[in-house]
């Protein structure tokens, strides 16, 4: 049975380019960036055309990206690397876990933290961080895009507010899941910090990219050799940010950036039918400022897990909540945000389609959903 | 012109078997090890797998093991995660920027730091570990075998030693060039956490491990999603774990044991012909608590790196000191506690040696490097 992946946002399978670009760095040129020898000088100079590749994609400096072993490491630095007791955290309710988390771990270690709500849809209002900030505020964090809901957070016009203020704030934005999608040109979001993810964006596991604005001092989370000047030591994982770097390259091909018309098509197509299809079902997240690749449903009387199991079965992934909470049995923290009951919360769906979505695939979900949900509320005895 | 790669202690290629074990986890079976659908239950059983191999390498259990981003990363965990101010901590001298780095930076912070001495050859004595510990001591942390001049340390009487003491010391080693060529047995060593790197034994870089005894509260450095147990949160690097796995693996095959002669054969062969051929040179390091793999001379009026750039123009690779002190003007830390003088330490050269070394490359190399030393003595005239 030829298997059908709903769950892009989770993560993506590496692009057959970007396999093609890491290919000669295991084997082959396999030097350490560190040796003064060719060896090292051929991974130094691949490392420095991935970072170049990144840096034109933000439009940004070359010693401005540092290359990290994950995103959720990327933001963990942005964090840790610029607070210290006393400061003063704004972010928002519905940030993923490598965010939230590390802003608790502050807290218990005297850094004041402000969690905006949000609307329903999942917005943060531009003036509610305004509200929000303190004297001691030296930082604010809001996700570009949730990778839930797939709601698109007004960056730029929050950069626009905090680029406005007398005393500097950082406005750091995780744009791990935006990458795919939306313009990351760090100036024009008015960002000082961005984090990047390789394995979201068809590029391999293991590499994240932190972009941090020139002057910025930050407190390295990981010491040793001195690597990615010294913010982030570790023999430089070549192949790796080598698909990085290509990753990013093979976002602005225009035959990938036509490609999303596609998958923005089919994502309309799956909410009206869903919603048409199932009773008692709801959107969760904006219908407009959205994610073109994000279907995020709660459907009363079906529980998320179920049904994703009883998908599976069906030769369909698809995911509840976000992947990186999928072995908690708490609900998810975004739907919670957004209003939603346990319960409601514990009924929801996430697909999220990408660049190998099929209309075969759409047509093959939207038959089998009704008959899984059929199933599941006759166990359930729902109405 | 063919290459010749004298610099395995940087480095390793990625092993044809490796690859190949790693190669359908980038596109094929690219499931996020946290989704519940079976594309996440293959990827989580591929990690089981690799953590079952490294476990079993080790002699630990397998929620003993936390994968992480790099050895530098399980370094900086094993440090960080233990310690708090107040605390004492024994290392030595000779360590990994990755350790030492890390106790600096603790220093500052209200910890305390013993740093102990080598004897000329670079061992450790147990006697001196002893003397060093206080009634605040936490941690011990003694490489297993040195990158540099690879001497080995006394790990095992040192576990002995520690064991026997009422007032509970933990104990690390950074095993990463130890791995190859030692029994790592962490219950035979006597320790309590044990640090692994994949691309130092012919697995991919961008991925390490950390020994962890059941029952040790290790605080994590990277907070978010809680994969490895809560203790290493971010998506987990399925290829490149399951890459490390294979590579632990292929350590055991009795092949490759076989060859660790041969590899030891020709450290023996490069010892003797080079002090003999080259004059003015002399072995750093300890003649016999040695690692098969390791060459360190120090050859008067000839510049380490100057050594290192002529003998990449005639395609061979070597290093000076470590790769990942290679951009430092610094002379190595390592030699200088061995009693090198300044100009002493810049005057060496590390050659090691690796799976794939030939007799030809051993002719070829001790043809070249008198000619080479020759050249550079003309130049700075020397004698």
């Amino acid at each position: 049975m030829p298997k059908i992946y709903l769950d892009y946002a989770s993560t993506t399978p590496v692009d057959p380019k970007v396999m093609e670009a890491m290919k000669t760095y295991f084997k082959k040129d396999f030097g350490n960036p560190s040796s003064i020898h060719s060896f090292g000088q051929k991974a130094i100079a691949a490392i420095d055309d991935a970072r170049q590749k990144v840096a034109s994609f933000l439009g940004c400096e070359l010693d401005e990206v540092i290359f990290t072993g994950s995103a959720t490491e990327a933001n963990n630095l942005a964090i840790f690397g610029l607070i210290k007791k006393g400061d003063h955290i704004i972010t928002t309710q519905i940030e993923h876990h490598a965010i939230l988390e590390p802003c608790q771990k502050l807290e218990k270690e005297g850094v004041e933290v402000t969690y905006l709500p949000v609307d329903k849809d999942g917005l943060v209002k531009v003036s509610d961080v305004e509200k929000a900030i303190k004297l001691n505020t030296i930082l604010v964090s809001i996700m570009y895009a949730n990778n839930e809901i797939g709601t698109i957070q007004p960056i730029a016009e929050i950069g626009e507010l905090l680029k406005a203020r007398k005393n500097k704030i950082y406005f750091h934005t995780d744009a791990v899941q935006a990458a795919n999608y939306l313009d990351c040109d760090v100036k024009k979001l008015g960002v000082d910090l961005l984090t990047l993810s390789g394995h979201k964006i068809y590029g391999p596991k293991g590499v994240g990219a932190l972009f941090v604005k020139k002057g910025i001092l930050l407190n390295p989370l990981i010491y040793g050799g001195g690597q990615e000047q010294g913010r982030r030591s570790g023999t430089e994982n070549v192949p790796a940010i080598v698909g990085l770097g290509a990753a990013i390259e093979e976002t602005q091909n225009p035959k990938i950036k036509i490609n999303i018309i596609r998958i923005r098509q089919f994502r309309d197509k799956l909410i009206k039918t869903i919603l048409k299809i199932v009773s008692d079902s709801k959107l969760n997240g904006s219908p407009i400022q959205r994610l073109p690749n994000n279907i995020n449903v709660t459907i009363d009387g079906a529980e998320g897990e179920a049904m994703v199991i009883a998908l599976d079965q069906k030769g369909i992934a698809v995911s509840t909540g976000s992947a990186c909470s999928a072995k908690s049995l708490e609900p998810s923290h975004v739907l919670l945000a957004l209003g939603l009951s346990h319960e409601e919360a514990h009924g929801s769906l996430r697909i999220t389609l990408g660049r190998y979505t099929t209309q075969e695939e759409i047509t093959k979900f939207l038959k089998v959903l009704p008959q899984v949900i059929q199933r599941l509320r006759q166990i359930s005895g729902y109405k």
